[in-house]
């Protein structure tokens, strides 16, 4: 039976998402603390899939992942009982019975990520770990015609950590946008089809780096025309970083069934 | 010259504010760090006055703290010196040169105390050492029929936790208000002249406690009339409470210099 979770954690405490070494981990993960959980729940070790990796020290507010289990659990309350297996920083949101062409990952269709950023002179003491603090003044302004240059079917090397390497850097952003949610927060929301390795954080990172250094917003579309990491500036540090939904073709979400 | 500190901090790692051994901390103490990054800027020790201990895991967004320099600070950028000498978990958000008759505890005229809970059925993983996550359904409504019997001046000896014996438990509460500031989370905001021991904790712990027992809220008063702390009920654990702000009288802030 194979099972769709949809879950928050604060990333702060974690290596990432992905599993470090199954005998042993250094630094606890997600994938790690979830896989160790479900064991307790259904007797056997099991593989979890995410819908993608998160970095270390970043966070989630609607990950998704599934794992097939040996045993029925579509009468358990799965959601509370992984709860008392998994450390207070990962909270299940909810579960289903999912079918079983449904993957995490292969079918999602798009992501929404957000990143946070605290702009004021002092820092905070209590979303130290949630936010960007960026103490010199930004402007929502001209970081929006940065953005809107991303919108659309682009060829995103610049913004790739390397590490991963992947044949196709093309991706489709369909949502990019800053908002100042109150005076000193600014968010910026992006939508894709994909993501490529720490591409919100180096895109956000380049993003305020030219508004900082006083360049012309039509410089983040050279940069993108330049296809090549050299060209990015600042990534901007993973604690900004949010994993805030993951969409699936809606024909598979309505296959899911609530448990 | 006496310095007056605003400060913020995140009390999920600290064992409260008070200093707990002067030779080698425990477990590291608000107090203990502040101290230390002084000696560290001013080059000697000094002792830190708070108005008041906050407990292990409590927060604050508006501490007040004051201390005697042995050299002048008033042409330095204190904030960002201590700053550098302070963990991310605590913040100095403003430096007064204070008049000699400023004293952060003596000169308090009253403070205001917010506690944060969040009430649904699902765990917070980002905020879970912000707020006390009570799961089955409040309402705000009966929450401030017992507030309003806490306004004036009582003896509020039945929500003093014992440790530190105090002749006079009399105190003034001149605000005592729940507020739904979104759904789910719920806060109650509370001024008085003064607070005993756990008393925010233990006022809002017996409040949830007699609502979802279904309990009248009459029967506040009657436990405040008790005058004995074996009427009161749940304490509410220390990292829903946060220290808002210290009011002083008009004329010693006047008096404060900003720095």
């Amino acid at each position: 039976m194979r099972i769709r979770l949809l879950l928050t954690y604060d990333g702060t405490d974690f290596a990432g998402w992905q599993l470090q070494d199954t005998s042993r981990e250094p630094r606890p993960t997600i994938q790690g603390a979830l896989e160790r959980a479900i064991h307790k729940v259904v007797g056997q070790e099991v593989r979890v899939h995410g819908s993608g990796r998160t970095d270390a020290g970043a966070h989630a507010l609607g990950q998704v992942a599934h794992f097939d289990s040996p045993i029925p659990l579509g009468h358990y309350d799965l959601r509370r009982a992984l709860g008392q297996h998994l450390p207070s920083s990962i909270v299940i949101r909810q579960a289903w019975e999912a079918p079983e062409d449904f993957h995490s990952l292969f079918s999602a269709k798009s992501k929404v990520y957000v990143y946070r950023i605290l702009n004021r002179e002092v820092p905070s003491a209590l979303h130290r770990n949630r936010l960007w603090w960026v103490r010199r003044p930004l402007e929502v302004q001209p970081l929006n015609e940065m953005a809107s240059q991303l919108l659309g079917r682009h060829n995103f090397k610049s913004f790739q950590t390397r590490g991963t390497p992947i044949e196709n850097t093309e991706r489709v952003i369909t949502k990019a946008l800053w908002v100042e949610r109150r005076p000193g927060l600014f968010e910026f929301q992006v939508q894709a089809n994909g993501f490529l390795k720490q591409m919100v954080r180096n895109l956000v990172g380049t993003m305020v780096d030219l508004q900082l250094r006083g360049r012309e917003p039509v410089e983040l579309g050279e940069i993108l025309r330049a296809e090549d990491r050299r060209a990015a500036l600042t990534t901007a540090p993973a604690h900004g970083l949010y994993l805030v939904r993951v969409f699936y073709p809606e024909d598979l979400d309505n296959r899911c069934r609530k448990i």
